[in-house]
């Protein structure tokens, strides 16, 4: 844990906070935290600062902390449309995906993709909230992803991904494309790019057909077939990678 | 699975080779092949090709194939020198190590590397030799990165380095560096790189000196702090990709 993330209802007008439970015991037991000490502190979808350690309860299980806090963070510049992956592999993504930076998941069910992957418990956020705060904490931000369930990709790419997705720069990876991630990105402003990673099979050819006439620019995923959590943190890392290089610096909040 | 991989002992002078146990619950569970299909088929570090289904004996549990083998993929360009991690996050990257791609896997002792994470099964071969296997079936390689484990990482740097990974251009990942990972590589002919990642607290002092005073270059990770599996799939990714796009072709197979 890199950052201590507390929710806006927990501060007290005075940035005063008594934490206790998992996140008390990461700091009494692993961080080890005295009174006097300072730990990086956040807001869940707001500022990032520090907090001052005023009181540690170690019997008790609770420290008490006096925040600090300062900006947001800039929000991440990548959504990321996912066909479903299997249970096991989307329980292990969700974290990453909050720590490499997504303002917005939008899963998907795709032909390729098993009717059982939606009755999971890792669709339900109970279970990946936690998760993806974990992931938060791990990469220091504060904004956690909006996640929403589509379980018709046709009418999610006709009827709702101009109004969830609309500014957005879209890619798909797709197999035999030639085009590289970061020759994809226009020159000039940065814009926000929303990236589809489909399933372990790939996405069929309705499916791509139907992407390419939404605006979607197929770019390259090299020569290895890859699983689809190591294929969606390979993609992530590139559209951020690019985004960083653009000489025009900072992605459009938009 | 993508490609079956078989050791060249198993395969006749015809070509021929009958498979038992997981393998071939896999060809006729999974793949649900039949006589007269074709699978793609690979020899451990040898070449690549396709196996025709020649018999299914399904209440066995064994499938019989002839192989017509063509040449061997690249080696991959890039090897990889990490601090070993926690034995849960190891054991989760080795497939994905063998996916993405790597030559040789030097693994090291750091000073932020927990004394215990050496006395665990994820460093013995019996364990990862099949899960690195896995990642080269779903990747369709047939290299299995060679594998070392080095307990002293000032010997490893200062004795061993030259001769196991002597020609390669040498990155170390390193937060707060400005070098971009597709700006390290020089133009020209494309080198083998050796990429150093380090321990999840990071490389100390000392560690960081002595990579600097052995010809590393140290790169951008960018400004999110990742978990160490995570941060190792982001940075090959970013490594092989900036060798496809140079405009000098393939690799070096030195």
């Amino acid at each position: 844990m890199n950052l201590l993330l507390l929710e806006a209802g927990e501060v007290d007008a005075g940035g005063g906070v008594t934490v206790s439970g998992a996140r008390a015991r990461h700091l009494l037991d692993v961080l080890r935290v005295d009174p006097g000490q300072t730990v990086r502190v956040g807001i869940l979808n707001g500022p990032i600062g520090t907090a001052h350690v005023v009181a540690c309860n170690r019997p008790g299980g609770s420290v008490m902390l006096t925040c600090v806090l300062a900006d947001a963070p800039p929000r991440p510049a990548v959504d990321l449309l996912l066909a479903v992956p299997r249970p096991k592999v989307l329980r292990r993504l969700w974290a990453q995906i909050s720590a490499l930076g997504v303002g917005r998941v939008l899963l998907t069910n795709a032909a390729r993709v098993e009717r059982n992957y939606f009755d999971t418990h890792v669709l339900d956020p109970a279970t990946y909230v936690p998760l993806l705060v974990e992931g938060l904490q791990q990469a220091r931000d504060t904004h956690l992803p909006e996640v929403s369930v589509h379980r018709q990709f046709k009418v999610l790419v006709e009827d709702h991904l101009d109004a969830l997705a609309g500014g957005a720069l879209r890619l798909v990876a797709e197999p035999g494309a030639t085009t590289r991630v970061a020759d994809a990105l226009p020159t000039g402003s940065a814009p926000r790019v929303l990236l589809a990673v489909g399933p372990e099979g790939g996405w069929n050819d309705f499916e791509l057909n139907l992407l390419g006439r939404h605006r979607f620019t197929a770019v390259d995923m090299g020569p290895r077939t890859l699983r689809s959590d190591t294929a969606c943190i390979a993609l992530l890392t590139l559209v951020h990678d690019a985004l960083r290089a653009r000489p025009s610096g900072t992605p459009s909040q938009a």
